[in-house]
Parts: C-alpha cells; structure tokens; sequence
C-alpha cells in the first residue's frame, strides 16, 4: 500500500534535529560499540529529553532500561538511530514508521554503494520515508548531532579527542568520516558547531534539504555543505536562495572537479557528480563560497561566525613587520581587495605618532610600537577613522600573545570594535588557545598565517556583496509556450529562432542557385561569406562548407559551387537547402554562447571568449537558466579574458551591455526549452564596439530525440 | 685608511654561526630586555664556548663576571652582539675590529630605513665590513641562532613560547620579525631548526651568502629563506646551485609580487625589489620552490626535512573515506600529479582483501579496514608493490590516532618505508603531538588537511626533478666580443645581428623608391608586407608605418608612397632610409621574445605567446640570460598558452625544438650584450609548422644610451 508522495518541507527535520525523545536500536552496553556510542554520548552531554535503548536480550543497556522492540517503547519517539545489520534494516525502518517514530537514521552501510540488491532495499527505504512521512538519514552514514540539545546521534570516535562545543555553525556532509574529520579539526579550532549532520546514501534527507533547514534555523548563522553530488535543483536553489535571504553565508566543498576525481566519484557514490564547470557557476550565481580544502572552509567559517562581513573591498594592513605588511598586501592585491593608501593627513598623524612607521598602507608600526602597547590602538584608531576601510588585518604574531600585552591589546581591539562595529577586525596572533581566545571575545577572528588572514578577509567580503545584491530568480516556466520545429533545424531557421528570442544574428540570405548567391552578394554589399545550408550538416566547417571573404561576384559564384559540391560528395543522403550568403563582419570581438542540459540542474548557458581562450585556456562561465542581466553581467566577468571586452592596448570598448542582454535572452530561451532543447551554441558570436551590439555568424540548435 | 675590497667568502660565516666564544656588548643583567636575552637563552641552552658580556658599569652580568669594553675581553672572540645605541654603533664596531672579533651582530636600528643619516652611519658599517674581513650581521635585525651549540644570539621574545629544537632546516629572514615568526611556527610544528640567521639592513651579510653557507653545512638538509630583495646576483646564483648540486631543497618567499608590495618594499628598506615575473624566471631556472604563505613554506620544509624525493610524479592514494580520496585526486590533478591507477591484477588483490574496497586509485578502503588494522598495512603493501608509485598520501584523520591503532598502523608504516626507503609516504592524520611524533619516527610526515599533503608530494617531486638535470650555466662572459653598432639601431640592421645570433628574421628588403618596392616585391613573391624603415622610429603601427598583404605592384607602388609620407608628417626630423618590403608569412603561432636588462640580475629574456594571451592575460616567462636549450624548453612549457604550440583542435604542431634554439640563441646575444643593451624584442615572431622553425617579423635593439 503506497500513499501519494508527500511533498518533502525542511519543517520536518525539526524532530530529527531537536528531538524530545529518542530511541537507540541496536543499542549496546559496550560504550565503544557502534550501538553504544550514541547512547553513552546523549546520556552524558546532559540531553533533557527521553532515552530509550532499544536492545531484545537486554533489561538495561547503559544503566537505563531497554525495550525489546521500538513497538514496546512507552513514549512518543521523535528520533530513532538504527545500528543493526544491514539485512534487517528494512524491516526495521518498517516497524518505526509503524511506531510513529518521526525520523530514523540509520548507520547501517550496504546498500546503493554494495551493487544491485543493496540499491533495491534502498529504494525500499525512499518508499517508506514517502510513503509514510517518517523521515530517514543515511544509511550508511555517520549520525546527527545537535550539540546544544547534547543529542549526540553518531558513532564518531572523534569525540576521544574532544567533545564539540554549541555554536552557530551548521554542518552537513553527505561523507560521514569527512563529516567527523571537520568535526574535530572545528573543535580543535575552538569553532562551535550549533547542528552537525551526515547524509551518506541520502535515500531521504540530502544535503540540499539540509542546507534549507539550516538556513531557516535561528541559532545557525554559518552553514558548511560537504557534497560529492547534488539530485535535487529545485531544493538546493531554494535552500541557497533562503539562506541569502538569511544573509548566511554558505560555505561548500564540492569534491569531483578534475575528471579523474569525477570517475572515483562515480564509483564510489550512487551520486552523478555533475560538470565541474556548471557547479561552479551555481555557486557563484547564489553566492555560495566554494572551497577546495579543509582547512579554507573552516577558516572562513570561523571568520564569518563573528557576523561581521566589509561593505567595500578596502582593507586596512597594520603590521610589526615591514616584510609581512607586502606579504599581506601581495596577496589580498592578488585577491582583487582594494589596498587604499591613508590619506596624507592620517599619514602625517600616524608618522607623529610613531616617527620610525611606514604610515601608508600597509602600516608598518614596527615591533617596537609594543614598548608602549597603548599606540597600538591609537594607531588603529587613526585607521579606523580616517582610512575608509570595512577591514583591517593586523599581524602582531607572537608579540601580541605576551602575559604584559594580552590586557591592553584585546581592550584595544574591544575599543575599537565598539566605536567601528561595522569594520572587520582579522588579527594575526601566534599564541596559546586562552590567549587566542580574549581576542577572540574582543570580537576579532584570529589567524596564526596573516596570508589566511587576508583570505578571510575577501571571502567575507564577497558574502557582503553577495548579499546586498538580488538574488536572479531562476525558476523554470512550467509549460513550453512554442516548442521547436520537428525534425533536425537547419542553420537558418536557428538563426531565426534566436534573432525572435533576442539574440542578434547575422543578416543573410539563402540562396538555391549561383546567380542567387552573387545577387544575395550585391545587395548586401561585398565582402561576403557564403556558408552551406543544410539541416544535416552541423560541422561545416570540417567539409570546407565555408568560404570566407569573398570580394567578387565570380567569387562567389566559384564558391557557391564549390561548397555545394563539397557537401554532396562529403554527404550523399543529407538535405541540401543550397547556401547562405551574407555580409563579412569585420572588428570586433569573437565569443562563444551555448545552452547544454545538464543532468542534475537542467538548461545551463555557457559564455567564453572565442579562439584561444576557450579552446586552450577553456576560459568560459556557465549559469542556470533563467538568469537576469545582471547576472550575465557577473558571468561575463568571471572570464579572465574579459579586459578583452573592456578593449586593450587601443581596441574599442566591446558592446558589453549588448552581450549582456543576450546572454540573458538565450537563458530565457533556453529555460523555455527545457522539455525539448538538447543542446545550442552560437559561434561566432562578434561582440561590436559600444553601441553596435553584437551578430552572431553561426548557430546551431540541437533538439532533444 | 681603506683596504681593498675583500672578496666575501661563504667560508667566513662559520666563526659567526659556529662560535667558540661569543661577547655580548650592551649585557644587560635584566634577562628579558634586549642586551639580556641573547645572553640569558644562551647561558641557559648548553653553549661549551667562552661568553663574555661586556657593560662598563658592572661586574658581572647575569652572574657571570663583566668587561668594560670588548679590547678588556681576555680571550679571542669569534663572534659579538652589539645591543648598544645606533650611534654608538660604528665605533662600536671599530673596536670590535681592531680586537680582532671575527664577526659581529648588529641589532640596533636607525640606519639605512632612517633617511640620510643612518644611510651614512651604514655605509661607514659596511667598509668597516670591507676593510677589515670581520663580518657584519645587521644592523637592524634579530640576530641568529645556533640551536645545535646553544648558541642564541638574538632577542626573539618567541622563545617564551617554546625554545627550537635543533635539527637540518636552516632558516634564513632578511625580516627579523617574520623570521621570529617563523621560528616560532617551525618549533610549534616539530620542525628541528639548525641555523637561523635574520640579515636585516644586510651592511655586509646577505640572505644570499647565507644560503650558500648553509648549503655547504653537512648538518643542514633543507634551507628556508625569505627576502624582500636580492641584490647580488651572482652571490645568489652561486649558493643556489650549490644548494643543487648537494641535493638540498631551498624554499624562498620572496614579498613584493603586487605592485603595490613592490611599492611598500621600496618605501620598507633600502631593498630594490626587482621585476617579480623575473625573480619567479630565477626561481624556476633554479630549481627553487617559492612560496606565497609561511604556511606552505613551512609545510615544505617539514615534508623535505623527511629526505625523500619521489622520483616520479606518479602518485597512490589510500583513503578511509572516498570523498576525501576525490579530494585528494582533484587537488593531485589540478597539481600535475599522475593519479594512474593500479593495475587490474592489483585491484583484484585489493579487492579479495576487502571486498567493500574501491581499489582503483584513489584506494577508499574505508573506515572498516580500521576493524582488522593489520589490513591497513597489506592494503598499503600492495599499493607500494604493484602500483608503480613514487609517493603515496594516506588520509586515516582520526581513525589512525586512537590508542590502540597507533602501534599496529606506525608498525605497517615503518615496515613499508624499510621495504621501499625511495617512497614518499604521506600521511593525513590528526591527533596529538605525541601519536604525530609516532608516525614521524616511523618516516612518514604527516599533515592535518590531505590536500596539504598533496601539495607537499608535488613539492617534493619537483625538487626531485631538479635535483635530476643539471643546471643551465649562467656565467656571463667576462669582455663583450663585437659591441653593437654606434648610434640608434634601424629595423633592418637589427634584424640582420639578430639573424647572425641565431634568430631567423624575415627575408625582406630596404627599398628607396616605390619603384624598387615593385622589384623587390616580384622577386620575394605576392602577397607582400611593406614597412617604414627608420631607426628613428619604434613604434611603426602607431603612424601608420606598416602595411600588410599587397597584393599586386599597383597596390605596393601605393603602399610605399602613403607610408613614407605618413613618415614624414609624423616626424620631419627622423631620417627615413626608405621602406622594407617582405614576404607575408601566413599560419603559424605568434610569438614574442625580447630582452630587458633588470637591475638585479641583468640581461633576461622574456617568451610569450602573441595576442590576447600576453595582453590580457600577461602570460610570459622570464629566464635569466645565459641559458641552454634545456632550460629554453622548461620555460616554454610554463605558459599556460603553450598547448597553442604543440597544436590544438587539428591545428599542425609548432616548432617547438626551433623555437627553443632561439630564445637560447638570444639568451646568449643578450649575455654577450650585457654592457651595450637596454632591451631588444622580437615580436611577433611566427613559429611555423615543425621542422619549419620560425621567423621573426620585426625586431628592435634599443642600445644603452
């Protein structure tokens, strides 16, 4: 008996994460046992709320009493972990629902990862969570923690080396023993982790859906996703686009970039890892921080949970060491922040103060500023007021972890928080955890490498420009208004299709005959390209179907046969519509616009710079579809070519505007395809000068089998 | 009275680093001010050799008996701390000299980074330098250390925070502040440091000279430096391939690569910070790791310390966690690192050990294999035995720092490095100090974050692969053989010393009138380039002075008229011999060469691909001048274009072998010319299909004035 699906709402991870009562199946005595540790972390992180060990050849478990059967647990169960051997796990999950529990999570491994009956009994599981409503983690996860509640559904052993400590970051990983290891290297850290959850096999709960509970919580101001693949777009994009409502930054490590990654992925999980490329893009149309490495994420997690994130991209540099100054100007240069100079009157009041300080920017105070640690924060209190910066990093090192200096520098730093609430204050400080910590309290993330300072520094700003802007509704229309002609689509009509849509093409005409070809050429005025026309021919180029330049009406006739001759004996059977003649452009910048499907987040548009840049640098952005122009303003930018558009060495400025506009009609043309767009590209795609738009030469679009 | 000028030795820093006795002059009593600590930390730290203090107003210092001055000192004296005021200083150390101290270090600031003044003051040092052979460390630094000895010359405070172990890193810091810092950073991490040595002002003592002391100290195995600015080229050449020839890695941050670092360099110390792209040219041309953060310095130096050079880029990943090992094969890819799999047979290998193993490379065993931890140790062994690798990274987080792993799993790992000593085996592992210091001992470095691990693999395999080729000699020629014509250099002769250097230009000739244009035109072959030709003009294009792809003598006879009129509007006063008329040479790909004389180090020469590439994204290689073929080859193959030249999308492979023959051709011009030469440039210069070679289209010589 199967109910209809249930529409799944992140509402209903709330008893999952805030349980008021919670079962232990499997439960064992052993505290060291897979049974047992989560029961002997709950009972002992002071959980108020009920604890039921679940265990049919016990009394006590743990010193509490166990029931032979969840059916024999007294009370409601919110939350039941399930440790029992993958072949009764089904059974189990059944016999919860039947229960009433509310959410299961089940540590069990063997399934969608050990081959074709494992993927059956985890279909099975999907079924009973949709079917029922009970919600199920895993299997083959590592648990859920929720450390403010001392909910400690997990089997880690990482606790060994510290219990986590509450705070407002919120952690998801679909890998349980990554999931563990940022764990404890955040504990280490002194990062306090509000809700932790690892999804495994996701036959329910995903990543997705976590971020969006997350993101609606009000104790959780950080979130960091760990995924190896995403199922579900319309999920994620709401959770991610909750989140900016938020202004919660996300922090997200995608693993499979490179295509050897991408294989192991796909052995590994039952995920399908998506292009590399397409996840980037999302990631940057929402805001998203994407990392590459443990330690970045953690690092910006911890910066970002002191809430404060630059409104501008100007830093302050204060240092005890000239050379670190240019280290940390070097690389936040290198970051794009924006190292402004003081003006020369907070110049001259810095050099009163300190006649031996380089007084610019960086800041150069030397070590000799702390033999009287009162200028410290008179200095940064002239930075502060006259230097225009959202973010000042300071490296003190070591010097500022001194017994004599710790009192008077934090209070310098709490000072001036107070007065600049709105300035980022990112210190670099060796020193022991306690001495680390009163600065913290101060209100000031502390790095112990001033270079990871400085990346803290552009990841919060990033966030704040993120936030500030609108995020680009990306919803797809639910119905086609028009679908694409039947049957293959020659060049021709694509071009039309793409000129209705929004998307300039060249202006030419189609011609069946030589003569018609030369008088096409006169009246559009010489010189001409003349191109074959055909349906079926979607590489024209390799069948020398192109002929560019041609200056003379016998020109064009010797290539209007030639062409079409080549096309024949290259392609017996194809249609042959004759051939398509227009007007040569000339100047201009050659780009590349596509539209492919991609399986996880559908209708994806592609921009990159024609010619090198893309076919050897691979220099191209991508964005879901639909995206506004201010979006495609952003993707456009993202290319490393772009000061090409912008025009070099005495080029003329590109039609920027124009190239914008279209990238956001072939978004919304591809979004309206979705049901029947395989894939398109326009190639050329000459972008003029300013003010003269831009013509696509060619075009091609794929329709779906 | 001056001597003259003594030719430094490297040999003569060893009284300075390895004293017998050493004079504190300005001994405090007082352990923790300035002239107290270096004698403090090294009457404390076992030092076997006389100390002296010297402090006219007492009798003993410290506890140990005190002398006026350093003439009263009873024995000799192979090394000072002067802790005495700036201007106090110079006769301080003219007293120094003529007791024969063989070297002193200076920590008093106030000269060089003080405005005129205390340049005097350090000028007057280094003659003192110069004239009397005793060695000058300073002034305006922190001292050096000797950790081995006891030797502590230096003011550090970080010692409060933990005294350095000794060990085979020597460390080198033109900074005082950042060598501190990172000495700290280094003993907090268990790196052993040898020597550390902070240069300061450099009035005699240079990081320079140092590396190659250190490079010539049997104790020393890895050196670490960091510098704001070289200035003796020579000195630095000579130590770094010292440092190559006896196989020991240098890892050098160099600040200044921004430009508004470069700025706050000059405005910082007396430093002249060169070009970055050519200190990044000599890094690689030597063989040098640079870093960007203390971080990855540190990171390197620990993994060198450990003394295995994988001698393959081949790289095995072991995981307990398959989202880790993507992560690790993304961040391995993404470095250039071969993630080849294993072999069938020893997948099935893997796989009949641990049925739920991915055995393909990256190798998740997951954390199960932890239930049997012998299982760790066979995994490992098959891998070391069948997977052809050079290095192996294993990721066991947590897993393999629990109590009862350690033993067992530190066992599998010191029975697979007896077995294969020339792997590198990497592990990510985090726990206490003590379960590290475990895995150390048994030969494995071992990082917290894998993707460090995996850039510590390729670091370490890029010296291997230095340390295997010899390095290109760079001795410049002492006299220059023909100087360059007098006068400014005109296009054609330029075209003409570089042709007979070894660069092939184009074959073109100077015609006078439009008539000699025509003939010149039908003897070389339509289409035709026709070109001013005046050595008063460099920049052609500009004034419309180039015209390309003439097609008939109508259109040449024009061509001349127009351009040598244009000429002569643009500039009446140049002398105009006329114009060059060429072949066009089509296809190929666009380059650029040139050569520029660099303060520091001299004649460079600079490759790039022609275009967008070196216009927007400045995508050029600098090497210094001479060099060979070899080295000519490396740096082609850093653009990142360079795909361009080995042919893409069916385009025809370039001349790789001519092109690399070239750009030595013109390292050795620009050697030869290292009096007489501003900077050349060759741009574009075609390379044409293989076996074609190459030519280069116009050319420029710009003599010193």
């Amino acid at each position: 008996m199967t109910s209809p699906q249930r529409p799944p709402s992140t509402g209903s991870l709330t008893a999952l994460l805030e349980p008021h009562s919670v079962a232990i199946i499997g439960a064992s005595d052993n505290p060291t046992r897979i049974g047992g540790r989560p029961l002997h972390y709950t009972k002992n992180a002071g959980f108020s709320g009920a604890i039921y060990p679940v265990n049919p050849n016990r009394d006590t478990v743990q010193g509490l009493p166990a029931f032979a059967s969840i059916g024999d647990v007294p009370g409601p169960v919110d939350t039941a972990i399930v440790a029992v051997p993958a072949s009764t796990v089904v059974a189990t999950a059944e016999d919860c629902a039947s229960a009433g529990v509310k959410a299961i999570v089940i540590f069990s491994a063997g399934f969608a990862e050990m081959g074709e009956e494992g993927q059956r009994h985890q279909a099975a599981l999907s079924r009973i969570a949709s079917s029922t409503g009970m919600r199920i983690v895993g299997p083959n996860c590592l648990g859920v923690y929720n450390a403010e509640h001392g909910f400690f559904g997990t089997f880690t052993t990482t606790f060994e080396a510290g219990r986590p400590q509450t705070g407002r970051v919120g952690i998801v990983s679909q890998s349980g023993a990554y999931g563990a290891h940022l764990s404890l290297l955040a504990t280490r850290r002194g990062i306090g982790i509000r809700f932790w959850v690892t999804t495994g096999n996701e036959c329910d709960v995903t990543v997705a859906e976590t971020i969006g509970w997350l993101a609606n919580h009000p104790d959780v101001s950080v979130i960091v996703a760990y995924a190896e693949g995403i199922r579900d777009r319309d999920r994620l994009f709401a959770a991610l686009a909750l989140a900016h409502e938020r202004r919660k930054p996300v922090i997200f490590q995608k693993v499979g970039r490179t295509e050897i990654g991408a294989a192991a992925v796909q052995s590994h999980t039952a995920s399908l890892a998506g292009s590399d490329a397409v996840y980037e893009g999302v990631f940057r149309q929402f805001g998203v921080y994407r990392t590459t490495s443990t330690e970045e994420m953690l690092d910006v997690a911890y910066a970002a949970s002191f809430g404060t994130f630059p409104s501008s991209r100007r830093v302050g540099l204060l240092s005890i060491s000239g050379g670190v100054g240019v280290q940390m100007a070097d690389e936040a240069v290198q970051r794009g922040l924006d190292v402004t100079p003081m003006s020369e009157a907070a110049q001259a009041k810095l050099k009163a103060m300190l006649p031996f300080a380089s007084p610019r920017n960086p800041v150069d105070i030397t070590a000799h500023a702390f033999n009287d640690p009162g200028l410290v924060g008179t200095n940064l209190d002239v930075m502060l007021a006259e230097g225009t910066y959202d973010s000042i990093v300071a490296f003190f090192t070591y010097v500022a972890a001194a017994e004599s200096m710790v009192g008077p520098i934090s209070d310098s730093m709490r000072a001036a928080k107070a007065a600049h609430p709105e300035c980022l204050l990112v210190l670099s400080i060796v020193g022991p955890r306690e001495v680390v910590a009163r600065y913290e309290e101060a209100g000031c993330p502390v790095f112990e490498d001033p270079t990871r300072a400085v990346r803290a520094v552009d990841a919060l700003s990033r966030f704040s420009q993120s936030f500030a802007r609108p995020l680009s509704d990306v919803t797809l229309p639910q119905r086609l208004t028009r679908p694409l002609p039947a049957g293959p689509i020659g060049e021709a009509v694509a071009k039309e299709l793409f000129a209705e849509a929004g998307v300039a093409t060249v202006n030419e005409r189609l011609c069946v005959t030589a003569d018609d070809a030369v008088s096409a050429a006169d009246a559009l005025g010489f010189p001409v390209a003349l191109k074959i026309a055909s349906p079926d021919m979607l590489h024209k180029t390799d069948i020398g179907g192109v002929v560019l330049g041609l200056n003379s009406a016998a020109e064009v006739s010797d290539a209007f046969d030639a062409v079409t001759g080549r096309a024949r004996m290259a392609a017996p059977d194809a249609q042959i519509d004759g051939a398509l003649v227009s007007r040569m452009v000339t100047g201009g910048v050659e780009t590349i616009m596509g539209v492919q499907q991609d399986p996880t987040f559908g209708p994806v548009v592609m921009f990159g710079l024609g010619g090198v840049l893309v076919e050897v640098l691979k220099d191209v952005a991508f964005r879901v579809a639909p995206f506004d122009v201010a979006e495609a303003h952003r993707m456009m930018r993202e290319l490393r070519g772009f000061p090409l558009l912008e025009g070099v060495r005495g080029r003329p400025r590109g039609d920027i505007a124009a190239t914008a506009s279209a990238l956001a009609a072939l978004s919304r043309f591809a979004a309206a395809h979705q049901d029947d767009l395989e894939s398109a590209e326009l190639n050329p795609v000459v972008v003029l000068p300013e003010g003269q738009g831009l013509v696509a030469l060619d075009a091609l679009i794929v329709p779906k089998a």
